[in-house]
């Protein structure tokens, strides 16, 4: 073990990954025009005129040389819908297959089907940017065999780049697809939008399965992934549960307490100096964050400013701010409903990307990396700014990485917005459980009880102070909060690893320790 | 030296290439998911909110780490009006840089200026699919230091995958683009079309700079090259002459020879049993090849067939059965006219393509492999059926490989169209001078004296002989065409290599001798 730059022990080999490196720093290994030690593409061959069609995911997964210790990989595309891991993991346990490492983009609720899998030691391994539910709770008690990587979304890209994650089977949902495997997800029964994630497995697996619920004929289009990827096309009854797939996340919060630190936030960004003709703007799905695009949205009419581009993460209420004029174009990796999907379709300035493009911080025009602002959520988050997104309450592995490490590192203001506690839970405390996101790449916090301002932003806390904005020291507001919620019972932890915190790097931030009694 | 499988004698290395295989057969490298031996992507990083764009193209040269040795890479939408290519040789030789290997997908009429650059050694080796005019001359009169290497399109893709060709620097003109080098040929003054040719260098070249004589508002959309691939952003005056960049080769030929050959080529097609709906198509863009598209066009209205999709090559003949319905989708991986740059970026089903989506051998989707039918020209075809598209009448290099032995090893059926001699010429020969299709790949001849068949389609024959097709043998139509010519004088060659000829899965095809008297 050694300590990385935040003071945290973290390994420096992963038992089957070799050597890693600690987390030194937000930009320390990314330097302009450097090379990074990459794999190449498995490019693989196939004669003229043969079909790829396979009668069943069985019959395309038997084809795709099933075997001990494989890596399965699958995008979250569908969320809380998904019906194609849950099928894959089946099809592979009942062939006998052992010793697998899953590497899925995200897990979800949808995927507390795999417990026995992870108990009887058939998955050993898990790569994923979020790990929700009765998943992380018996990975937070160390029944996973090795601990879990938690990467984000940018870093699972450079993960596979890197060959960290060597994908050997890729099985992707597709909404639409054809004979030859063009695909897309931007309509078909089971629309879920952008196919952004599945690109670089689609790239990089060894054998690349398109499963659909809507084989349309041959050419399909548009096609995200495109043939010359593809392997094995299956067509299965459903791909999943549409109405779960259309999540609904997108909604603004009734919450007084969102609406309120929302408000608060529209007003950090609009007197940030970034607010005005040409920026761009990424939000989050839930809660506060979602909401702070309300008030952007009434600001941007009332003072006539016309943005450039949002990413994300794209939600209905994004959609609408494009055809309002108020962007010029949405750049969209992920589509968070149904009325995404019909834009991405349809609006030639609504741009599907890849994950490389979104977020891969190794390449050279990732688009977190021309980013303003960004509006991001947090679990907790502590007074040297850095913000946990992935343990609970109890040290339980119970939230996602996703895009939050990679779009704060990227914009020129990241704008954390939590409420400062949550019933007898501090939310700003002394030092947060997990380090997802370095403090170093987070400028404001705003709270319900001020606005913390990232010490590196002097002229920003000035700007703040001179607009009225309530600015709070974060140790004050820490003291502050300590007050009313008391300092909160230590987590029962064990001395067993059950996670690794990657930062978008591939160097390792945190380490996730075994919880001894989840409440 | 040892033989091929046409009896050809080919090296077994070629000096700074190392080894090489003979051919050995259309079919003989690709197997089923065989995943072939390819090099990393160079992906490099760049830091948050830094500019790409650099004052002028020499700028952006001196940032790409210019040296000699380098390898220097272009894409030839432009054809006959390109104005980048030779301003990055002036620069380089400018900047002393020596030794350069000059690898463009094609190299035309507008690269005459690089005869000086090539006799005084700045450039030492040619990849290209096509080397015409002056240069190819001055190639064949030994003038290279090392022998040119003749690539297919899909041959291309292959040997910068394999690290064959080893990009250093690509500069890839835009007819449009940002400041962050998402660029398109399919708009502005200079549009030009697909950018199909230029995804292999964007992705593979250590340096990569977009050159543009049109830069637009941050984002260019649609962008065919992404910004996370590109390191440099130039504007320059012009990239070339817009006039010549719409080459005016896709008109119907007039010439009464040329009709009767496409004719005679449409009823082969009509009577091959692939003449039906769901038919997929492709033919070349000149002369009797191109004359074939217009009389299957009107055959098709006649027995209401619907095509399924034309690949290409696109001409705006291709655009206008698009429009009429006899498609369902174009595959665009260049495009030859003004008209078609329009179609590409308004029509969702005139769909642009990757050079290695389009034809790489060694993908497992590539259009050429999925293709019914295809057209081609010749300049030769011998009594094996192997077609020379290479080299003229003295022996001298003056043509292009392209996408000849993609589209032929894929199409369930190639038709070759070509007059049976050409003034004192036979094109119907014992043998061609240099095989750049071989003959297994290739089904009918059709001349005006007559359509040969390959023995290895017998049903063919006799369906084309039931249809009232003037059948022949094609020894018998050799000895026909050559009571008429007579036997030509014989090439006066020397013994120096001065090209090679690659087939497209990397092996040797064939070797050219230099010419010691031009005629």
């Amino acid at each position: 073990m050694i300590k990385n730059i935040l003071g945290i022990e973290v390994p420096e080999q992963i038992d089957g990954l070799g050597d890693v490196k600690p987390y030194a720093g937000v930009w320390s290994n990314i330097e302009d025009n450097k090379v990074s030690e990459n794999v190449a593409r498995p490019v693989k061959a196939k004669k003229a005129h043969t079909s790829k069609v396979c009668d069943s995911l069985k019959e395309a997964i038997e084809k795709s040389n099933p075997h001990d210790g494989m890596t399965v990989t699958f995008h979250h595309h569908l969320r809380g819908g998904d019906g194609v891991l849950m099928q894959t993991i089946e099809i592979l346990d009942e062939l006998g297959i052992k010793d697998i490492t899953l590497a899925s983009s995200s897990l979800t609720s949808a995927h507390d089907g795999l417990v026995p899998y992870v108990e009887k030691g058939m998955i050993t391994r898990i790569f994923s940017s979020g790990i929700r539910g009765r998943l992380g709770e018996i990975i937070s008690m160390g029944k996973l065999k090795h601990p879990a990587i938690i990467h984000s979304h940018g870093g699972r890209v450079r993960d596979i780049l890197s060959g960290r994650i060597k994908p050997d089977l890729s099985v992707l949902a597709a909404s639409a697809a054809d004979e030859e495997g063009n695909s897309t997800g931007s309509f078909g029964p089971s629309a879920f939008g952008s196919m952004g994630y599945a690109d670089i497995d689609a790239k990089y697996s060894k054998n690349v399965i398109i499963v659909t619920d809507n084989m349309v004929e041959y050419p399909c289009i548009p096609a995200s992934v495109r043939q010359n990827y593809v392997d094995f096309v299956v067509k299965i009854d459903t791909i999943g549960d549409a109405a779960k797939i259309a999540s609904g996340t997108t909604r603004i919060t009734k919450s007084p307490m969102d609406l309120r630190i929302a408000k608060i936030a529209s007003t950090v960004i609009e007197h940030s100096g970034l607010f005005k003709n040409g920026m761009s703007f990424q939000v989050g799905a839930g809660g506060a964050s979602l909401a702070v695009a309300k008030f952007l949205r009434e600001d941007m009419k009332r003072k006539d400013i016309k943005g450039s581009f949002m990413i994300g993460g794209v939600t209905s209420y994004g959609v609408d701010m494009l055809e309002e004029g108020l962007f010029q174009a949405i750049f969209d990796v992920q589509s968070f409903d149904a009325a995404v999907s019909t834009s991405v379709l349809n609006n030639p300035k609504h741009v599907e990307i890849t994950c490389d493009h979104y977020a891969n911080p190794n390449n050279c025009g990732a688009m977190t990396n021309k980013l303003d602002v960004v509006v991001l959520g947090a679990l907790e988050v502590d007074v040297d700014f850095n913000v946990n997104v992935i343990t609970g309450s109890s040290g339980e592995i119970r939230g996602a990485s996703g895009g939050h490490s990679d779009t704060a590192a990227g914009a020129n203001l990241t704008v954390v917005v939590c409420p400062s506690f949550r019933g007898r839970l501090p939310i700003i405390t002394e030092k947060v459980h997990t380090v997802v996101t370095p403090g170093e790449s987070v400028d404001v916090v705003v709270t319900e009880r001020g606005v913390c301002v990232n010490p590196s932003k002097p002229n920003l806390k000035a700007a703040l102070i001179k607009a009225g904005v309530n600015v709070v020291e974060i140790d004050d507001l820490r003291k502050e909060v300590e007050k009313i919620t008391g300092t909160p019972a230590p987590k029962q932890l064990g001395n067993k690893p059950v996670g690794y915190v990657e930062y978008r790097d591939g160097s390792i931030l945190d380490v996730i320790y075994n919880v001894e009694n989840l409440s």
